[in-house]
């Protein structure tokens, strides 16, 4: 079986100024990098102020295995079975992080012949907005560090340091660190930490701002310290807000590329699904809308993180109407929420599905509570049996909700032509969008709105640190924000091992975090990993480039 | 007065396309970054292989004043007025970091009309290339980590790690750390630090590449660490050269960009020059000599640092020949040399120049050692007199020195024409290049000649410490390895304060570091600065953009 990479280097990709005019993109506004890859001008905003914005898809999916299971392979081959129905349609997808594909999990630019092109690239440095970010950050950090150094005129307490450094890197030993030892001349002694650039807040704003400008405002507000008294202390009161401008302005323009099939997608943005919102960026898919008729786009993890986030921070703060929810299920993952344990998923089990499928039912009527048309899409996987993905079909028909097979992986978009052909007739309906809860809401109700109607759990239980920075927040006024939930992505719990659909449990809050840059506040339930670390035996040891100059071991 | 940045500005760039025309590059080769940046693909070379080599011309100075004599200007300046006296020339000039930038330092692309464009971005992430190096360098580390926490069968001594961690960024609390503190989970706690991203191993390992092979083989040299019983361990042992070449494969291909007067420029690899060797890569070089007829080049500091190691270590290792050496000098870094406080450098003082040329006429005596035909260019300032300048001129032609004025800060191109009209005469001389001294010579006897015959010292004393590893080193087999001098680049001596033409003085080395991969060994002479700090008001604080989009404070 050929691997991705392997798929990957073996199309043969249209030139990406051919990818702009599919996009109806004016190559004024196209910034090539490559032959393959280009930025856009975000000037173009003007030009296509006026034009009418498309239908906008979402794909979100149950809770899933460690694995994954296909969200982007699916989102790819929607985008490409949308093409193959001659429909104008653009893909936005999130930008891999380095680190990752250093370790286990490898790329992320969808898999088989649902992919996009170049795969090395994309999943490598791409245009560079990874380290922008990384540069962008850690420029804070340092300027942070010298105003303390340098006389501390902001009264910043060390021991209150809320901003850390970070690489595109897994990289444990980071996670926690002393800095500043040694020499009085190496600055002032505190403990700190590295996060993986994708878990940061630049990130984070990057991909909720509207423009520069709106990114600017945002980055000033953002909190990096607190003082011996206790109040924030912002990148605005460092008067780095201009410099960290300027090291993103390229970072900012959407990115195009395209799948195997050679339809337009935009990647750009990838903020960790947990500590931040999971989703590409706000510009890109707002770019994507003016520019298309159809616009697909994923958000992270299942429905109850993912999807959540994205309707109730991205869609809010950027006043987007989503028409369509495409929910992807896989048998394999059914079972894992039936009770079959990680290492027999592969054997043929109908009654751990219908066991586990209560997980996919508790995600359709979370969805239907934001009043969007919604598909279930069965992501087909090769070990799948027949009497498998009849058993979720029927399931579906017979509660009365929409369901397609979905064979993109093996199949590319011919494998999703169905799906696209229901998408299209759904667009058609009438999306009555509402985020689930309202601003003025307290941070305590909002986040128990989304325990009791999204996860579908009891009560929330808040930590004693909780509960002091609850009230303040309400004092800092930060209570009227959207809340960022950061939980595990396994489970509708906040415990990873309870699968299917649990009732009557509690959600535990251990801390806030402020995100006032991005605009929310960050909820974690549990210990939240912003540094991942490589595993004993790393992808990175396994790639290279042989004789000819081609790349192997990325997957 | 406009400042650089706006001088930049308001210049109309060509097309890039336009521009690798003129510098003969197959529109095959050329890999566009935006409108105006290109890399050019290393299969070039191929096609080139035949072409006769152009003329090198190797542009170094005095020694400097703290804010530079104007050599990159003096370059740019000579590469445009060769373009203007219709010659094919293309210059080779190192990359800037992104660190000094936000410091004090500015940007460092040429000043006044002699510049290379774009500005901003070269100054900024240009082709991502620095950001390639801190991932690459950092992969490595991570890897290493991992490799101790995962079971440390390489028997690798934590506290002899010798591989250090970098970003792009001037943060002085790097320079001394401890990491994978608080949890077991978090590694193995030991001391680290780290460097800028131009101090790297790898930077300097990149520069001195003939291509992505020679590459990955010298990474697999770099030594890492040592283990429990001494043995070096090497990024070849740690299994990553593959993925460490392949997150570098764009980089190493030669960066195009053009000057304000739109000649071809290279701009490619940026070494500290006093950790590493300080100068652009080896592969810009070569392929600039097969495209052109003229290639205008520079290494950092003085002569007695950039210089000497540009013969001793770049030439050696990539078979090139210089014909010409231009040694820029200024009235103010000579009255500076003739004992003048820095806060009076701008008043007259003739005989202040008379005593500090003394300086010159040792890096005059140093060149002539390596058997390359040279010439004075005076560096014109606007606030030198006529009286300094005839003094200048007039010492260099009464002691048989060929000589000429630049005024290529205040009038481009056509400031530096008589320069190029002299370099060209003198390309027709007959170089009879040939390095300072055998790799046969031992460690010790390979410093002890530079000490004498570049610095005009007397003697060189070795601390314990050193004389330990020069026995180790031989044992290792690095004897055999040019040497990298790491010593101030204000002085001939290793005191910064010591100014003019000092003698009879002598030479510390406090420490050897082994750089396999590059190729050579650091002779540390004193405290070398790997990580930079910011200064009290850095230049961060007054960057940003306007309401336009136009950018500002970059200088």
């Amino acid at each position: 079986m050929k691997t991705d990479l392997q798929i990957a280097q073996e199309n043969t990709m249209d030139n990406i100024e051919k990818i702009a005019r599919k996009a109806k993109i004016d190559p004024d506004y196209l910034e090539v990098y490559g032959k393959n890859k280009a930025k856009i001008d975000l000037k173009i905003m003007d030009k296509i102020a006026d034009n009418r914005n498309g239908k906008l898809i979402l794909v979100t999916a149950i809770n899933p295995t460690k694995a994954g299971e296909g969200k982007s392979t699916t989102t790819i081959g929607l985008v490409d079975g949308l093409a193959q129905i001659n429909k104008m349609v653009i893909g936005c997808l999130r930008e891999p992080s380095l680190g990752p594909v250093f370790g286990l999990k490898g790329g992320a630019t969808g898999g088989g012949y649902a992919q996009v092109v170049p795969m090395e690239e994309i999943n490598l440095h791409f245009t560079g907005d990874m380290h922008a970010i990384t540069a962008a950050n850690n420029l804070i950090s340092a300027v942070m560090d010298n105003h303390i150094y340098q006389g501390n005129e902001l009264n910043i307490d060390p021991t209150k340091v809320v901003w850390k450094r970070c690489l595109d890197m897994n990289d444990r030993t980071l996670r926690s660190i002393t800095i500043a030892q040694d020499k009085k001349t190496n600055g002032v002694e505190r403990k700190d930490g590295f996060i993986i650039t994708v878990a940061t807040e630049i990130m984070a704003i990057m991909c909720l701002s509207k423009d520069l400008q709106d990114f600017e405002k945002r980055v000033s507000r953002a909190v990096v310290a607190y003082t011996y008294d206790d109040q924030p202390v912002t990148v605005g009161d460092l008067k780095v807000e201009g410099a960290v401008t300027l090291v993103m302005k390229e970072a900012l323009k959407p990115n195009l590329v395209q799948t195997l099939e050679k339809t337009p997608v935009f990647i750009h943005g990838g903020p960790f699904a947990n500590i931040a919102h999971g989703c590409n960026s706000l510009i890109a898919t707002r770019m994507a809308l003016k520019l298309s008729d159809y616009v697909v786009t994923e958000a992270g993890f299942g429905a109850d993180l993912g999807a959540e986030k994205f309707f109730d921070i991205k869609c809010r703060y950027g006043d987007l109407k989503p028409n369509v929810v495409v929910i992807v299920a896989t048998a394999r993952a059914l079972k894992l929420h039936g009770g079959v344990p990680a290492d027999q998923l592969k054997e043929e089990n109908v009654p751990a599905i219908l066991e586990g499928i209560k997980n996919l039912e508790k995600h359709i009527e979370s969805i239907k509570q934001y009043r969007v048309p919604y598909i279930v899409a069965i992501n087909k996987f090769s070990a799948d049996t027949q009497a498998e993905v009849n058993a979720i079909l029927n399931w579906c028909k017979d509660n009365g909700h929409r369901v397609v097979l979905s064979d993109a992986w093996a199949s590319g978009g011919a494998g999703a032509v169905d799906l696209a052909q229901e998408v299209v007739r759904m667009c058609e309906e009438d999306s009555k969008f509402e985020p689930l809860y309202d601003l003025d809401l307290s941070l305590e109700e909002k986040i128990g709105t989304i325990v009791r109607k999204i996860y579908g759990g009891r009560s929330v239980i808040f930590s004693d640190r909780a509960k002091a920075q609850l009230e303040e927040y309400k004092q800092a006024g930060w209570d009227k924000l959207p809340v960022c939930m950061a939980k595990t992505p396994n489970s509708l719990t906040d415990d990873a091992k309870i699968v299917g659909r649990p009732t009557d449990f509690d959600i535990h809050v251990q801390e806030l975090r402020i995100s006032a840059g991005a605009g929310f506040v960050v909820v974690l339930t549990g210990n939240i990993m912003t540094m991942p670390g490589l595993p004993k035996d790393p992808a990175a040891l396994h790639m290279g480039m042989n004789e000819k100059g081609i790349s192997y071991g990325i997957f």
